[in-house]
């Protein structure tokens, strides 16, 4: 309601904000607040009672005339700060008989209250904007989907088969006895085998599931705008989903622009010692390992001689305030020493390592680095991976900087990149001699390495992308296999998967299939950034508590014995009780002393 | 691709539907056939048997110039039939080396074998078509709820608690000992929570579950087109209805019209026996009370004294070739005996009740029903819950007589109903002292009858309503309770349940509650029937057979007892086996045999 609806005759349906000694209220409905003013004289006495008694946070219907509020009186602070609605008649039409909190002081409240009582904690501004915000966008791309491009959306089943390797799938028990569905991380095999099916342009706003136990900011079950298309290539994916950003970005927050930079992995790991830079500030890392070669410090030559062996290091600007701070964090959340260096202003290097460095590795390093006075460089020699807890540095170096009140991170800026070219398969961790995939074991092998597959499959580059958004990733995608023997290999030869779990889909690339590719965005996470929210609990209507708990209601929650016998299973005996039934299956006409 | 095109350079991706002697072959894309000719030069030698050894449903890609058909060659039952594209170039993108079935075939095998390759099914005309009218359709019905009517698309999780006797619902293990989530049938209890928390207008493309075990044409997931608004009535929400299928409409289906017309439960039990009538033909049942409140039969006599006794009838028109499998239906299918007339030509009636009725009596009843020769009615005599039978009985003579090639329910019109005035409680089955909700307990009485909800619960209607399509019910809403003491009455003191699983609910209605209502739409049964698919299975991506299995991954399926360590549960052990083990309890420390 504006100016332009002075006279008229309205009702409004909603909750009391607040009221003032019966003279007036602020009446909150969907669409904001609206002072609504009570009526003092004798015949409206009612409907002064009526307003007057009625708790803050009652549900009250009004209707009276929309009239300009007094000079002087306007807030123009308001969207509705021009008028007020002079009350003929009022009803409550649920009066509310408890509040732990206040709305509007909610946001303010401890997270676990908040989910205690979600119900009234969206009622608050930022959450009903969340929401609405995330159901915009999501309809703007669907439109670009759906309407512009020819998308078909299409839903694929959640309860499905285990998939190899799906360790963090949840279960789901079938009436059949021992049988279970699973929840799907994703609908990667359906997407594929809709792909094969001459479902050329397929997309879904799918719900996944990953039970990964107790993970801050992690949700059991999630949501992807989830995409794959018949005879693409990545350049075509990547610009599907520059043009889809393009078109469902909220006015309010700026055009973005296509097409979005792209990085290698290899590059994105030596500049910013991370898959996923924030390229909204400087401070990349530096090779200074050509300054170290001829310096004589054991640990550092050990280092640099090493086949990947570097000295690398970043320059912090201003760092040195927060020098103690940054070496502090260093050692308690990346376990890890890194040397350092502080040019001071008079222009000599103060350090551990300035008495081995002569002037002349001095002014190359402080050359090469860019340091000015002030400045503090952080050091870090190894193996090429040591040097990611530069990476980690660099983000926390923001963190002290910016808590100092500088900017080094716009808020209003969204700096998306495509990182490209990652290796294919990784060594595993518990066992460097056998590979795992980097993504999934459907993604096709980059082009130019193809032949690697066969000989030296850990050297091979694949065509996933991901896509990152001011340091988050906010989307992965590849183009897939789309030959029988090229997955079967992978699967049965590379990896050592039972390919038998995947026999439907192996047989399926038999029948004609089409080439492919396809990606899916985290949307829980787009949204979060988009709106700003400092966590995606912020964008979901009734989250999980860390711990994977609604706090509501209180799920998950004991079910009875009985609930269970329909799916054939129990809770689990003890270890104890389990070794001594398991044993019983021996001795079984045993005489029992009863 | 049409004439416009002839003389453009094209390329095309798609697959071998057939290939003649190397001189021609069809290609299938997602948008049809084309006509693909193969060069027979010597300088396309290449083409020419790239494309002669492949095996049809081979992928290909061609490019070529499209060149009108030779006068005489075109197909007009093709869209593309005007032209053909002469090719210059092939490559086989991936060639197709098995295949169970011909594509074209495929909708004629069995369902299983259907099911089994569905990646080979979803290439069918029928499943493309199927598909894509589900995308285009929920589509427009996103742009007018979102778009049109201000609602917000907000997603709500599937991981939640058991809600009160929720024996349909599938349970999902966690890592905490002995919790379960469960997966919900509806968000019925986030719908009312959203309104509580001030999202006004809600609505969701939910993915709900539900397990009842083996039942044809269920699924264990589907899919509800989900709403809710506050401040409404029970038309506001059907004129919502009404207009949201009205624009999602597809155009080739015809206009509907609206308002849809409305029924009681009540009208539609004693007219059609049945809640969800098939209103697309006659054949109403008739009360014949009173013509045979004084004919001497003692069964009739005996039925027509009862407190809800009646003798009701349908008249079949026609019936009397068919009479003999109508009577076996009744008998086979709904265990029941039915009495008869049959009027014969000569205008006298056979009937083993002919000669207790009175001449006058014979007329009445041929005036009730406007029998004509050779019609057949049906009787049933005995309470009013007995006379459904003759609800089945119609629908069942209508599939007689159309098997017969009469046309009784044309397959071009859609019939929609709203049935309203449902009772708000049902009397158990197992327990008729006691009450259930007939749909479910959120449900509000009707406000005509509010009063009676202390006094005579079993005696309430309520505010349920259901939208029915061609007979069969598509959807289903009420007006909710929003007041925190008449919830609590339902819940504890008519359907004697433990409030306590609903306590965050009952909490929240104390909160300021707005007064809301909502429907829910079945979305793969109404898609089933706007594309006139025999089975909803038809208008699914990736169905699961009736008994919940889904037979191209073979899921459920065993997993490992490892697998199954982190949720604490375990395959149940036989009967015989549970007992030893709690047996084993109480002597502790049983000294064992080995």
């Amino acid at each position: 309601m504006r100016s332009a609806h002075v006279g008229q005759e309205v009702t409004l349906c909603g909750w009391i904000q607040y009221q003032r000694q019966g003279l007036f209220l602020v009446l909150r409905d969907f669409q904001g607040l609206t002072q609504i003013i009570i009526p003092q004289d004798e015949a409206h006495s009612h409907v002064k009672k009526v307003l007057y008694d009625a708790p803050v946070e009652s549900v009250v219907r009004v209707t009276g005339t929309v009239t300009s509020r007094p000079p002087g009186q306007k807030n123009p602070r308001m969207p509705t700060g021009d008028i007020e609605v002079k009350v003929k008649t009022a009803e409550v039409l649920n009066s509310c008989k408890k509040l732990p909190f206040e709305i509007k002081d909610f946001i303010k409240k401890s997270e676990a209250l908040r989910m205690q009582y979600r119900y009234l904690d969206l009622r608050s501004f930022q959450m009903q904007h969340n929401l609405r915000l995330r159901s915009q966008m999501v309809m703007k791309m669907r439109e670009y989907l759906c309407n512009l491009h020819g998308f078909v959306d299409v839903e694929t089943p959640t309860l499905f088969k285990r998939t190899p390797g799906g360790a963090k799938e949840f279960v789901v028990p079938s009436r059949e006895p021992g049988k279970f569905y699973c929840l799907p991380q994703s609908p990667q095999q359906f997407k594929q085998l809709l792909m094969i099916g001459g479902l050329d342009r397929y997309f879904q706003v799918a719900r996944c599931y990953r039970d990964e136990g107790s993970k801050p900011d992690r949700q059991p079950e999630f949501t992807q705008i989830d995409i794959e298309m018949s005879f693409v290539d990545q350049a075509g994916i990547q610009r599907l989903i520059e043009g889809l950003l393009q078109y469902s970005w909220p006015n309010e927050r700026g055009p973005i622009t296509t097409p979005f930079p792209s990085m290698s992995y290899a590059e994105a790991l030596a500049e910013y010692g991370t898959d996923k830079p924030d390229t909204r500030f400087g401070m990349k890392i530096i090779d200074v390992s050509d300054v170290f070669r001829s310096v004589e410090i054991g640990f550092v030559q050990n280092a640099v001689n090493k086949p990947q062996g570097t000295v690398k290091a970043i320059c912090i600007p201003q760092g040195a305030v927060n020098f103690e701070a940054l070496k502090e964090s260093a050692k308690s959340q990346f376990n890890q020493e890194v040397l350092h260096l502080i040019l001071k202003p008079d222009e000599s290097l103060k350090s551990p390592l300035s008495k081995f460095l002569s002037e002349e590795q001095q002014s190359e390093l402080i050359q090469a680095l860019k340091v000015q006075a002030d400045d503090v460089v952080l050091l870090a020699a190894g193996e090429h991976e040591k040097c990611l807890v530069l990476g980690n540095m660099r983000l926390e170096s923001a963190n002290l900087l910016e808590l100092r009140g500088l900017v080094l991170r716009d808020p209003t800026a969204f700096h998306f990149l495509w990182v490209v070219d990652f290796p294919l398969f990784l060594h595993k961790e518990e066992n460097p001699a056998e590979l795992e995939s980097a993504h999934h074991p459907f993604t096709a092998p980059h082009p130019s390495d193809t032949s690697l597959l066969y000989s030296e499959p850990a050297k091979i580059r694949s065509q996933h992308y991901d896509l990152v958004l001011n340091g988050s990733e906010i989307g992965g995608g590849s183009i897939r296999i789309h030959n029988a023997e090229q997955q079967r290999f992978v699967l049965e030869t590379v990896l050592k998967e039972d390919p038998e779990l995947l026999s439907h889909l192996l047989e399926a690339l038999k029948c004609g299939a089409p080439p492919h590719g396809g990606i899916a965005l985290g949307l829980d996470r787009l949204i979060c950034l988009v709106a700003g929210a400092p966590s995606i609990r912020d964008v979901i209507a009734f989250p999980k508590s860390f711990k994977g708990r609604d706090l509501m209601s209180n799920a998950p929650d004991y079910i009875t014995p009985e609930e269970l016998e329909p799916y054939h299973i129990q809770v689990a005996c003890n270890r104890f009780f389990v070794s001594i039934s398991c044993f019983l299956k021996i001795p079984f006409s045993l005489h029992m002393p009863i």
